[in-house]
């Protein structure tokens, strides 16, 4: 069988220009990076367009079993441009830390991908890695003020700005540094992120242009001094030089899919410490280009959705025409008990509990008053019962679920699901937010809680008692919340797979991202750096001298 | 006055295309990024095109005065340009990190600048991006292993392979990581080295192709285990997903000068650490596909220079057809004992003092049997007086020096420069290396102290002396030495400016660099990353919402 990369390679490739034209770009809205790829930066008359149908693609609780979001996205597209709708994808950039661990490459798969896949997956057009250089940058010059005569007082024992890197590298989750004397640095504990959870990440994909950058990277919290207080980029003075490492970073990245739909990748910030979709730039970008539309969320409708319809509709200015629900048989089976290893084997009983999950995501989703449809994506052992069972379910909600075999077939496999979704966008809309701007913190975590977990209450360690109060003081305490929790559970523990009841929700701590704009509730232990399997997908991954690569999935 | 980003930004850039005809280039031997960069690769064809000739521009010891060495080498090629000669320039990477502290960009000054200067001196085409990701993917890798039940035995007290960031951070010199229990790594000490410091960046820079550069990747010794035996890239398996990061940072860059000469910009690698010329790729395909190159190589020629004849030579398979050696007015002043704020007023005795420090390059150059000439960059306060005694200085040695006003006249100011260079390069050559490749290491390094640095003897310490009898057991006694000093003296002290006499070098330890293939040896106390001043260059760089920036000088 023929794997994702080797597709890739495979494919007929056009040139970026063409891809260009056919977006609707004049000649000066774009510029080349390689032959395949480049950054798109929309000229006023472009931005006058009116906006095109918004279709968000988010999924039930991952499992191991893989649901193929991005490839059910991917594939979504190029079936409605094969019906001849002008159509765009607007989707994250993938991280190269979980590239060389476990989880491979995230540009889609099989016959619905997104090309160059290697050069996606790897280092694109760099926004990553400025993004990466300008979150060190900041703290090399934040640590050189403390050795410097610490001239803001900041206390070492409460910084907030950590350091980061684009690896899964456990063994830098704790640090010290500042050590071997008085020539190098001050002493102090210190950590390193993922590069995708870093606050610069969530501000490049909120901002509207590089003003609106700068405003944010100077309101970013560093640390606190001697007295307490915070203190930030603003004050040290850093923010124009941080920008300036953006300038091309804030321009969205323009490529293709493998049916040559054009397609914006931009961005990547976690679905779990951010805000975990793609850019407000480049989600705005299509919607000025294109007809429709179709984006992802990160992980579950509960964590990328919940954030999408809460926290990004109300910065772009735009809500969803319709929201998809991918769900797979195997991952339902997951999550009605059985093991990953009889996935292939036909289990009514397991799937029937397991559409529990699908049913709390499709009532949540429902709440927003936006059309929802369910896409099950369908493999090869999926049997015509557990098929039909998951649309009947589905139809209990009101909600149509159309199969696509987006992997396989690419667009040919969801011409079905095309057709529904189109329907679904002409469909009547009344957008319900879950809460109000002006909402207490603990309100807005309630709501979350209640209407999208299901879960009971809500229990705040005293830490996050005391956070609250002195955020109150800084006026902060209204600010949105971006919940961090497992993805793998509706409720805060990742075991608790299914449709969880009775649990609560436990806000260990908060943390304050005031460049971004809101406020970070931890909950359980979620992993802001992660680490590498036994066996790293590094240890398969090889190129000849042609450049022709095997082994990135 | 006008700053180097005020007229960089002001310049009138070709399209990259035009750029790539004039070079030589066929459509398909280059790759934009952006619309003023490219990425290049040589079909065969081009390769067999005989080599033109090779101009090495190095300098007398750095001073805090400055010496143009960069702005000397882009005004020459624009001369030489302008005098109807098909001209590239050669040039490394500026690194970032400097750029944010103390020494600002490295893309020359004034009228004599490549761009676009900000690209250049930011992010360009990821080159150095695409390395920190692959280092520190690599460390991550190997701290996994240590993880993961350690198959490999790996000592953690006797690792090698630090972590690498482009950035200024003293702070990060020496850390302990893996800390926070047993879920987060095995703690150890380690440290961060900034990337041109990496040995995969001497790795790319000397690579002739992919295979080459897996090769060399496979090599490298990422640290000991517990029976002290060395444990490589190969052992562990990594070799191909390293090299797979490097596939498009082994491309040499294209862009332009001011004057619209084509130069390749590729690599940056310490001329301490390691070779500190830019890559044998972009060199190689400069002079297949130009009749002048002009290139550089790192600090003065005691350091770069000779690592350029001595090591780069042989595996480029082009020996240089004449040297320019830089000096200025108001650095030999400081060589002679005058204060850096004194350096506007004539002074004839510091001067004459300060010649001393040309007279050692000069002899040192002269013995590799090729010509050398002497560039003059002048500095508005300097005297027709002072001018014509370094002129006359150098006539002693049989070395003409012609007088140059790169900084505020481009290639008009170096027109009399390059016709003295091209006269050289038609002079007969008899190049002499410096010893030969079977020489014992220490026998290498009393070469380069007697014949190069002036010195007397090599002491080596106790540590040295006993992994030089390490190393011969590995077979690694007999690599070329890369000679890590300060570049500011003669001497292993950088107080000792002018021409020191009767001091020994003091050999603290040897780092062996079996990927990039040779070994370092310290003298005196060589930071591999530096720190951030007081006043960071950060502070002033700013940029609108047009992407106009200012501050970066």
């Amino acid at each position: 069988m023929k794997t994702d990369i080797d597709i890739a390679q495979a494919a007929d490739v056009w040139p970026i220009e063409k891809i260009a034209q056919q977006a609707g770009l004049t000649s000066d809205e774009w510029e080349p990076y390689g032959r395949d790829k480049a950054k798109i930066q929309l000229h006023e008359r472009t931005k006058q367009q009116k906006l095109g149908k918004l279709i968000l693609v988010t999924s039930i609780n991952p499992t191991p079993a893989g649901e193929g979001k991005s490839t059910v996205t991917v594939g979504l597209a190029d079936a409605l441009a094969s019906q001849k709708h002008k159509t765009m994808v607007a989707l994250r950039e993938p991280s190269l830390g979980p590239v060389m661990g476990l989880k491979g490459g995230a540009t889609g798969g099989g016959y619905s991908q997104v090309i160059p896949m290697a050069d996606i997956n790897m280092h694109f057009t760099g926004d990553f890695h400025a993004l990466t250089s300008a979150h060190n940058t900041l703290a090399a010059l934040v640590d050189n003020s403390l050795y410097q005569g610490n001239p803001f007082n900041l206390d070492p024992r409460r910084m907030l700005w950590k350091r980061a890197l684009d690896v899964n590298d456990r063994a830098l989750r704790h640090v010290t540094i500042g050590l071997g004397g008085p020539t190098s640095g001050v002493p102090r504990e210190d950590g390193f992120d993922i590069t995708v959870a870093s606050e610069l990440m969530a501000i490049l994909t909120l901002s509207k242009d590089l003003a609106d950058m700068k405003v944010r990277i100077s309101r970013i919290v560093v640390g606190y001094n001697y007295n307490k207080e915070p203190v930030t980029v603003s004050d040290l003075g850093f923010a124009g030089a941080i920008t300036t490492l953006l300038k091309d970073a804030i321009k969205p990245n323009l490529v293709q899919t493998l049916a040559h739909t054009p397609a914006l990748i931009h961005g990547g910030p976690f679905a779990n410490i951010a805000q975990g979709t793609n850019s407000i730039l480049a989600t705005k970008s299509a919607l000025h280009l294109a007809d429709y539309v179709v984006t992802e969320a990160g992980f579950g409708s509960d964590l990328g959705g919940e954030k999408f319809l809460d926290f990004k509709v109300p910065l772009l200015g735009k809500v969803p025409d319709t929201i998809v629900v991918v769900a797979t048989v195997r991952a339902l089976k997951m999550h009605g008990g059985e093991d990953k290893k009889n996935l292939s084997t036909p289990n009514i009983e397991a799937l029937q509990k397991g559409l529990a999950n699908l049913g709390r995501h499709l009532k949540s989703m429902k709440r927003y008053g936006v059309p929802v449809v369910v896409a099950i994506n369908q493999f090869t052992a999926d049997t015509i019962e557990e098929l039909n069972m998951v649309k009947a379910y589905a139809a209990k909600f009101d909600v149509p679920a159309y199969i696509a075999d987006v992997w396989s077939q690419g667009g040919d496999g969801a011409q079905e699901l095309a057709t529904g979704v189109v329907l679904a966008t002409d469909k009547a809309k009344n957008y319900q937010p879950l809460y109000q701007p002006d909402d207490e913190a603990l309100v807005k975590i309630e709501h979350i809680v209640h209407e999208i977990y299901g879960g009971q209450s809500v229990v705040l360690s005293d830490k996050a008692v005391k956070q609250l109060q002195t955020f109150k003081k800084y006026g902060w305490d209204k600010l949105p919340i971006i919940m961090a929790k497992t993805q793998y559970s509706l409720s805060d523990n990742p075991n608790k797979i299914g449709a969880p009841e009775n649990f609560d929700i436990h806000i260990r701590e908060f943390i304050p991202k005031l460049g971004a704009g809101f406020l970070v509730a931890l909950t359980g232990s979620v992993l802001t750096m992660p680490g590498l399997p036994k066996h790293p997908a590094a240890l398969d991954i090889d190129i000849d001298n042609e450049g022709h690569i095997i082994g990135l999935n």
